[in-house]
């Protein structure tokens, strides 16, 4: 079979060396392009891809890239950005596999109000497939546009949708307390993600205000069924890579975590990339690799749901790639595992 | 004045040279005596202290330490051993300030149930206070012997207290989701704290069976003048020290996060040691001090406190210090600032 | 093809897991066995590995290796253990492919002196051979043992074989100063490794008596056809994995810089392991790779060589993997890129 | 007595930061004025000083800093501007003790050779006095114009002072190979000091060019009475803080580790921040201290030195304490104990 044509938009953050890697070993793909505000070779941007990549980045042409026979393009652009790069591959037939929140909210007020932007979108927002495959898994198959999650809303919407799906916790007030490591916060150099300033040091930033939580309850809601509210608060850990989310919810009824335990396992069967763990999973277990462990416990009459991933793969590239599987008919698993 | 002669028992653990360091800067303290198991030299055990205290560890022997003229003694020793070594300095005379955690729960029973022990000082456990300065301050002046409060309890009962005091928010329920530097864990090697094993990520552990659960709530209970539960879930974060705690309660009225800014201010007006601020706090901004930083805010509906300290510090040996301050008559900032 | 079946010896350890990796993503490779003195699921002792290798571990027995169908041996036992567990697998007629030190010295005597401890094989290592394959790589090709080579000596040989093949240096007094993460002293807990010991310091460990002096000396030896003598100075960086060696040797004749930077190219030419850059590699750049990247700088009269690594990868398995891919005709770089 | 009235220019860094702590704990000093660009109050700079230093910083003014009888300024501005700041501050009689580079090399020439800039204060810069205590330290008291030493020559000069003052080595070709912490770097977030970026890995920078190469030579050629050349080779290590250098020097006649003990002992006899140890030093020993660690060993003739510094403290704002101490006459300790 032919390889699909593949390329990169934004090719100078974590995001897209992640996927780069992930693709250069995908059996499945080829990367004919990486588009960059720098002409540079990649490996100058990132010296791990030295003697891995021989390709120089281009600037962003839409017509550049289809007379390459590009088939998909992974967008690595910072929200805002996407929206405006975006509609002119679609219109030259392109597929779309979208790492930034722009495509993610399907109401345009929400996102308005929590990315204090315009969108300017809306025709293709209202095509575009929200890309969590454990959820979404059938609305993937040859979509269009996949809006590729965000790293805090899986470890929260994956934690939590055999609890809701099955009506078993209170569906307002749910506490998501993540922590996640630096890269998360992208690579551009800021005081906040300056080695001496984060590294042993523990804070809580975008309290009540993280542009993730509307990304949570809109999955948690289609879950359920009914409007889900959380409190969603982050912490930046002095770590490289990882989440790991901490979610306390109130039961509906009486429940033990044995039972629970076997619920999650049922849920999950038929879903490779989740391991459902009884015992606390560490970020550690689950770096460069596209897993999301969960672990659920009752204490005291709430349930807890502990959930692990590496905020690069599973939570961004890995994703996009077990995406790219399900759009193109590959098995879920290809170059993944 | 004369200094106030000081024995340390348990000298080859963090909390122990913390204490060490701290007390070299006390104008009003004297270290007369260490005891180990093994007869090394301190700076052997600590070679940060090479050059600073020259003093060779000794065996434990009450008699020993009461024909120093030993006035206090510090113990730095693990539960269990504690309540076996700390009655005969009681009975020579000598006052105690315990670190562990042996003397920190009134009802024998909890103490029990939680650390699995059978507990043989009852008599003297009825003469204990609590040693939070914030809280029991005045029990503490002159008290005989001080059970020196936990790390992760002094940042729940104090991220609480103006809230419990004033009735404002529910007593049950309460979610206190902590992080901590690794140096929480002692310094007995185990592979749980094993470099390669705990750096570069995050995990929790002990859920819902944390021993500092019934000592957070006996505080607050206290505080409350009613019965407070929690649940506690405590972290292990890629860090030496610092605890970051994030606690969720529901308010039982409207209440504005100016108003609640305003209460915390008054409310720790006269404490030297709490500082309210009105950004999250990061741990390292409290790293090798005493401070105890707190932040409240409301979302949705719920309270948000957010609450930092240095765990070997303010969190064990800074506080001691504070204590040993108040039982002695010395301004409580003394050595500490 | 039938892909080879292959046991690997001790696999609680670092090196062990990082083998299982690569060696489920390797095309050719099947592993059949793990050996261990806990008879526990591999997936208990490496929670990474769950849901990819469902495999228990197994008592050490050469027949019960043999009955599998077992090909090649991967040892990851410690030195001394080896060299007991190893000639029973060579009489049944599987290959070895040995992680420890005890066959990398051909000097029975060497191998005595610098390891304290009797070597009980001299048979087989006689017939060993030294798996640095791009110094060694014709005698690799169908060896029956493979010694594989250090984490250090790699980053030292190849760092200057180049400089001792075309006798651009002195051969006595050159420099090594090596800095390495704690996984290069593997997964036992004790106090050098604990996380608050060795995290946020620097230190130098075994200065003048480090194993690896005399097998770096050796194949240095065998490249320059005259004795070599090295100084080495191993560090301990707190990171995980990751080794930079900066070296220091004393020039014979005048060569520019960018001669050097030539002869480097030229004699790296057709090892697709090794890049030659011109600026300082990061440990980083090498993370999670086989590459070893080398960089040779002209500093007053001195020639610096900076060679970095993965300790695990390149330092360990992926070497091992390497060899494997010699020993049994894959291409070289299968399962390895 | 009355405090020495104090005013630090370039508030907002690292070595600000550190410089302030320290003078809060000291006895004789007293901080009337902080410059910085931003008009800020300094506990926004740094959130740590939170109660702890009630002052807000104010631009650069000689005047108002003369009116507020400020008798010694410490200078914490970069090289180049400090030389444009502190020519007005001596002119009113102000003594200065500057962090910068500016001052450190008595020869405009090699100044500018290795800054890239131009001199503009040779007036100044003939009566500045470099202020390493243990080597210069009769010229320190009572001195107008302190030059502070860089972090990593203190390292090399005082851990080769020693050896050349005794003709033990040979003055060319000696090979520096250091280790730094990250805050080395300031606190202006750059790529090279982004978290993701360093965290992890270990790199060599500015090989043979670092602009402490003619400082250290400057010192030990004075030490020597001799001109000294080194290779100074510095890396960037993932952590906050420290120095560590290996030093590597040839002896030129016999002499046993026991002897170069003895002697390091006798010359740091009354050095009471040198402390002479016989075990490879750990930078961790050494941070939060004025401490600098050395330890001398033999190895195959060659003679290697260890030493190990907190950079910020010792290497910057605690040997700026020292020298305040000299140039007002204060017991060398004071503060730093």
């Amino acid at each position: 079979m032919d390889k699909v044509k593949v390329a990169i938009l934004g090719g100078s953050g974590y995001t897209a060396v992640e996927l780069i890697k992930l693709l250069l070993r995908h059996p499945g793909a080829e990367i004919v392009a990486i588009t960059s505000r720098q002409s540079e070779h990649i490996a100058d941007l990132h010296p791990s891809l030295l003697g891995r990549l021989d390709l120089r980045c281009e600037p962003f042409d839409p017509d550049a890239l289809k007379s390459k026979g590009t088939q998909v393009v992974f967008g690595c652009l910072p929200h805002g950005t996407s929206m405006e790069s975006i509609p002119p591959l679609l219109e030259r037939g392109m597929r779309v596999i979208d790492l930034s929140a722009d495509y993610r909210l399907r109401d345009v007020k929400v996102y308005e109000q929590w990315y204090k932007e315009t969108h300017h979108d809306q025709k293709n927002l209202a095509q575009a497939v929200y890309g969590l495959p454990e959820v979404y898994g059938d609305k993937i198959v040859g979509a269009k546009l996949v809006a590729n999650p965000g790293c805090y809303p899986q470890t929260a919407i994956l934690g939590l949708a055999p609890l809701v799906a099955n009506k078993l916790i209170e569906l307002t007030g749910i506490v998501i307390d993540s922590k996640s490591g630096v890269s998360g916060g992208g690579r551009t150099p800021k005081l906040s993600f300056h080695f001496p300033e984060c590294n042993e040091s523990v804070t809580a930033y975008a309290v009540g205000t993280h542009r993730h939580t509307p990304e949570i309850e809109q999955a948690l809601s289609d879950v359920a069924g009914a409007p889900v509210s959380v409190i969603f608060t982050p912490h930046l850990m002095p770590m490289d890579r990882g989440i790991f989310s901490t979610i306390y919810a109130t039961l509906t009824r009486a429940v033990t975590e044995a039972e629970l335990v076997e619920l999650y396992r049922s849920y999950f069967a038929d879903k490779p990339f989740v391991r459902v763990r009884t015992n606390p999973p560490a970020t550690k277990d689950t770096t460069g690799t596209n897993f999301l462990d969960v672990c659920v416990k009752v204490v005291r009459g709430k349930v807890l749901v502990l959930a692990a991933e590496d905020n690069l793969v599973r939570g961004a590239s890995g994703v996009a790639v077990q995406n790219f599987n399900r759009v193109f008919g590959f098995d879920e698993r290809t170059g993944l595992m």
